[in-house]
């Protein structure tokens, strides 16, 4: 076991092409998305046993690599993507290099670690229910959740596909948006949003220290963009919100992971197995409620957002919590951190997390949303975050 | 991994007393019962990863080494003793030895391996559910369940403590006897027992061919006592006292594990974990149904069965099933052996396990159930009956 974040052994290393946006630059690789030759673990000690060895690259991986990008290794996942926090019950926990007592975050913890840590330029992640997000925040990175459906998402591991996503993670701004540039095959807008929204029930659900901590980098966001607005993110509530988007996602998940776990009996950890039985044990009445919220949470997401407006909010409650805790004492802080990641999933609305904060010396971020496809809008003000930084 | 039913790496050897009426056999304790400076893995890897390596002996093994018998190795066991059918997603499933493309039995499973494959001249396991007589009946062993409560259980992993005992296997009735008289500190009794019963329920329960294959043991067993009187084991029926005691036995299991669960996060297979999460959501009112039933049952077999008497039923409705199937195709098979098995844990009979036959060349056994406190008419029966076979 490592704790760098990449995949014990020798590190998967794969030359990108020689002309392109990216050449140069040095990306890792979580564990749940394809790199031909390579098998794709998942997580799990019995996932990569019974799939075949992928022959093609995700597609995310092949058109980084044709923009002159290359593998410089694979990274520790949270079990088949379940987890936001980081800890794998086979493969370790990868080390927060921001805060070494700490959790990671997850699902993409090695991909976090390893950037964080300064090990490659940027990595890739998966975000089904906040899996870039949570260790972006965490591990103090820049990190994007793009539109649901945006980019494919083909040769990655599926967890939910209502909500599953591919997206990375960077130290840099600039560089965090050349990425995207080069993903979307799009440029950066020239100008920035013009009107800033403030979530205030969202700022009230972090804790006290972290509304805090937040609060110079909402007075930079509003120097950049404009006096913001306070507005109701989810008027039903962020735990009734959160709630729908946990039976929506773990249902597909169950969907997803029925026949695995079937046929081959793996080996988990006894937090994820009990998500999945909880998953398996939802009705169908439950799903449909949540199924009609997902579209009242759509339709609050157009009502606040346009082309030329973005929503902030705190990315988590509060910064990574300590590592090796009973299962007991994680359960409320990981449904309490779902309650500011829903959004994202519910809605299929692009997220960048925006490093600059610490509470007790570990990083918390701030959030931007968008509407939908307004992606390359969120790097643009992040590349214009670090520029003012500098 | 190794498949001879004993854990990996070098065996555990302590030498027996050099007096007593055991000096020269070798026996194999199930990894759920203590030896002292040897860690008790519980068939987990994350079991003997948190307990403390044991300092004393369990009591049976104490006795044991007391009587002159020396202990040549550990054995396989499922998980925390949660299983029936002797796959260990860990260690690897030992093989039958009798049929080897079939399951063991379990969950002591490398006991009954290692003995059926004339590796020990007995071994050590429990039984809670059903864990020796299964694998008896699937490898063509004696095996028994003593009364429960009679011999003393300390050093060992506690499952369910209203129905866990600590068994033994042999391939031969006369050893078999004798380790009896050496654990329970008396001799046989000289007369057998004078009345035999035929559980017509528990019959007709099992597979046809299995009722053709028992025949000629249950024959024989009436030409060693007397005719059969044909009676009902359960009147309410075996599929109801199996969910009182699957109620009681998975509750307490429960109760016994949760604290390792939330502390450790084990790694469990997919099956196991299901288990428990099942056993956690048993209401108070489904438990109290159940206490009540455990003294149906035992008024049942007080009313059936006294000194003189013996009951006789199918050990299991099959012999072993295939190695290697999915979960779901196994849920169904375990429950129905449970049927048969039931009685042991509600009312605390014990019951001894006679090989003899087969079924497509896999073997099926014949069980005699005695009163409360009738072990050793149980383990005279079983001398007798290798003597009329020899």
């Amino acid at each position: 076991m490592t704790d760098d974040g990449f995949l014990p052994g020798p590190r998967c290393r794969i030359d990108g092409s020689p002309d392109g946006p990216l050449v140069g630059l040095g990306f890792a690789v979580k564990d749940l998305i394809d790199v031909a030759g390579h098998p794709t673990g998942g997580g799990s000690p019995d996932w990569g046993r019974v799939q075949p060895v992928p022959s093609r690259h995700a597609w995310v991986v092949e058109r980084l690599l044709r923009c002159g990008a290359s593998v410089v290794g694979k990274t520790v996942t949270d079990e088949v993507s379940l987890g936001i926090l980081g800890e794998n019950a086979h493969d370790g926990t990868p080390v927060n290099p921001r805060a070494p007592d700490r959790v990671p975050g997850g699902s993409s913890s090695g991909s976090a670690s390893a950037v964080a840590a300064g090990l490659c330029d940027f990595a890739l992640g998966t975000d089904t229910g906040g899996s870039v997000r949570v260790p972006a925040s965490f591990c103090g990175l820049y990190g994007i959740r793009p539109t649901h459906g945006r980019l494919d998402v083909s040769g990655i591991v599926v967890q939910a596909p209502g909500s599953d996503t591919v997206g990375w993670f960077a130290r840099d701004g600039a560089l965090f948006a050349r990425v995207g540039e080069a993903l979307f095959g799009a440029a950066l807008p020239a100008t920035p949003p013009r009107r800033l929204l403030l979530a205030t029930d969202a700022f009230g659900f972090a804790d006290a220290d972290v509304q805090r901590a937040l609060e110079p980098m909402r007075a930079r966001l509003a120097g950049l963009i404009g006096p913001p607005q306070e507005v109701l993110l989810a008027p039903q509530g962020l735990s009734v919100w959160q709630v729908a988007q946990r039976v929506l996602q773990s249902s597909e998940a169950w969907t997803s992971f029925a026949p695995w776990l079937d046929a081959a009996n793996p080996r988990l950890a006894w937090s994820v197995a009990r998500g999945l039985m909880t998953a398996a044990l939802y009705t169908d009445a439950e799903r449909m409620r949540a199924a009609l919220m997902r579209h009242e949470a759509r339709a609050r997401m157009t009502a606040l957002l346009d082309g030329e407006t973005v929503l902030c909010l705190p990315t988590t409650p509060f910064p990574a919590p300590l590592k090796g805790q009973p299962v007991s004492a994680l359960a409320y802080p990981r449904d309490r951190i779902s309650c500011l990641t829903c959004v994202g999933g519910l809605a299929g609305v692009p997220q960048v997390n925006l490093p600059g904060a610490t509470v007790g010396g570990a990083p918390v971020g701030l959030s931007i949303i968008g509407a939908p496809g307004q992606d390359l809008s969120l790097l643009a003000l992040a590349r214009r975050w670090e520029a003012r930084a500098e």
